[in-house]
């Protein structure tokens, strides 16, 4: 049994959907326990079937665009339903958190809560986009490290390797740096730097750069960049699905044959807009840590968060972060340069 | 009379579309006359009207993708359609260049053949993208400088300002600086002294920071950010529109019912496309040259080309490169530190 730990009020439609979540997940999947963490009171009466799932209370919930993200997590470190799932991990009360609370609140509570992977430099946050021919890519670090160095993202890159192999199934994942141009000397210092260490590891198999305009139908696996740089990425990929999206939908609504062909196309613009929705995906999974915590989407419904939980459930199954932690151990004087 | 300098031989359609597209512009805009830098040979067949139309031979081509831009413009200043272009600027036989040529092949070539403005400290690469409301964009810098100082920001943004009221007609344009979270603590420390220099200029209205995830619906009219930075955004929206383009014309081709609902829209499908598609907006100009030269789409087919054409013409009819000239005169001493 994996006992996965939940933050309930974290989210746009939290605790609802996140209990539905849930509870879909324990219809699901045979080999879990969930740890709901929220307001008991709440919770209660929107637990219709409380099968292997347990309540911790722990009402307090930091808000989103919280200005002070570890402040709020350290004062509120008993009552916050996200800094108490957290701390289970410690405690070993759980093997994984899932939570769709406040992305920056998670990082901070992750830092300060959750132990790092002894020898793990710098923790990074991997979402998994959607991509043109159905493969998934591992986006990252979209957001944890603002500035880096090339070994810690040769770190990074290396999780995001034994990951897509264990739970997206990739054959010998392909690696790309995220770049201006696609030249060798492309880019700034740090582009210059992790350009020549990835070319010279036989970690993973290196692509080269990657222009983010193939960004939906990339030439490899991972795409890989500082903090800043890929969580620009990501931003923008969202901006733009969501703006072309009212475009389309605007277009399309503008004279009468639009609208008809519309509604006969009604399901398969469902589908398109499905096949680039973070639903459908699941969570970011934050690198680097003791344990597995996930950042589902703060729009997350029942099915969204319930594949969040899938994730972990699975993160924990294939063993993900023990590989990891087994390649650093034997590999500790390669990364003593913090 | 504006004498626009075309460089007909660069881009993926030319010297076909940028003749069609420089006889469009002679049709439609009384104001101008063109010059046609390229191939005379291969040129001359293909005008089939030279009304107000002169050629100059410059048959050589800088491939794109050319792995030493510099050189490349050096050792074909006399023989490049484009250094040719280019050049005329400064022997004062053309007001303006449009050019659908490789991107950093202008840019060297702009820096080596083109004086900059005099008090201008980093020249800009300035897209207009589309938006949802149907109001564009600026968008800068989109390639120039990997590396800039906010005061070089600052002078760049005053520059869309003026451009976005002279040519865009925005009246009180308003900068965003794109960044990773709306807070002022956020990005990196270049972010920060931004933040703060643009909250006390008035040269311009400063909106404040602006994630990408609004990248298609911004609060403001000008975005700006360092040229790696809005590269990297400016490539991500390409990326995005082109895989959902794939993606939605998959899902729609998928079944029966898509494929008829698709036929019955397809006007607004078109229009949808076109509304995204950097044909129907024109070309990226380069600030803080002397003259305007204008980087038109690669891809660039008649109706495209012709755009640049249309904007360069603006450009010199409403005077925005004097504005800002008038501006750095008067205000020369704010920017000493270079």
């Amino acid at each position: 049994m994996f006992r996965i730990a939940v933050d309930a009020m974290g989210g746009d439609f939290a605790p609802k959907e996140q209990i539905a979540g849930a509870m879909m997940a324990i219809r699901n999947i045979p080999d879990i326990e969930i740890i709901l963490y929220g307001d008991e009171q709440v919770i209660r009466p929107l637990l219709t079937n409380p099968e292997r799932i347990s309540i911790v209370h722990a009402p307090f919930v930091i808000p989103m665009g919280e200005k002070n993200p570890i402040q709020a997590i350290k004062s509120n470190k008993d009552t916050s339903s996200m800094a108490r799932a957290l701390q289970s991990l410690r405690n070993e009360e759980a093997d994984a958190v899932v939570s769709s609370g406040a992305t920056q609140a998670l990082i901070a509570g992750a830092h300060i809560l959750v132990r790092r992977m002894q020898g793990f430099k710098r923790t990074a946050i991997a979402p998994v986009i959607p991509s043109v021919s159905g493969k998934p890519t591992i986006l990252l670090d979209s957001g944890a490290n603002i500035s880096i160095k090339p070994e810690f993202m040769l770190q990074q890159a290396y999780f995001a390797k034994i990951y897509a192999e264990e739970i997206l199934n990739v054959e010998n994942p392909r690696v790309g740096l995220i770049n201006i141009g696609t030249e060798p000397g492309k880019g700034r210092e740090l582009d210059h730097e992790a350009y020549a260490l990835f070319s010279s590891t036989d970690l993973f198999e290196f692509y080269g750069n990657v222009e983010p305009k193939e960004i939906l139908d990339p030439p490899c696996d991972i795409l890989i960049s500082d903090g800043f740089t890929a969580n620009i990425v990501m931003k923008t990929i969202e901006g733009t699905a969501k703006g072309m999206g009212k475009l389309l939908k605007k277009h399309l609504t503008s004279t009468f044959f639009g609208k008809i062909g519309a509604l006969l196309a009604k399901k398969n613009l469902n589908d398109f807009k499905k096949s680039i929705s973070a639903e459908e995906i699941g969570g970011a999974v934050i690198y680097g840590l003791y344990k597995p915590v996930i950042k589902a989407q703060g729009a997350s419904k029942e099915f969204g968060f319930y594949n969040g939980i899938r994730q972990a459930a699975n993160i924990c199954r294939t063993g993900v972060f023990e590989k990891v932690k087994q390649y650093l151990d034997t590999n500790q004087k390669e990364f003593e340069d913090e």
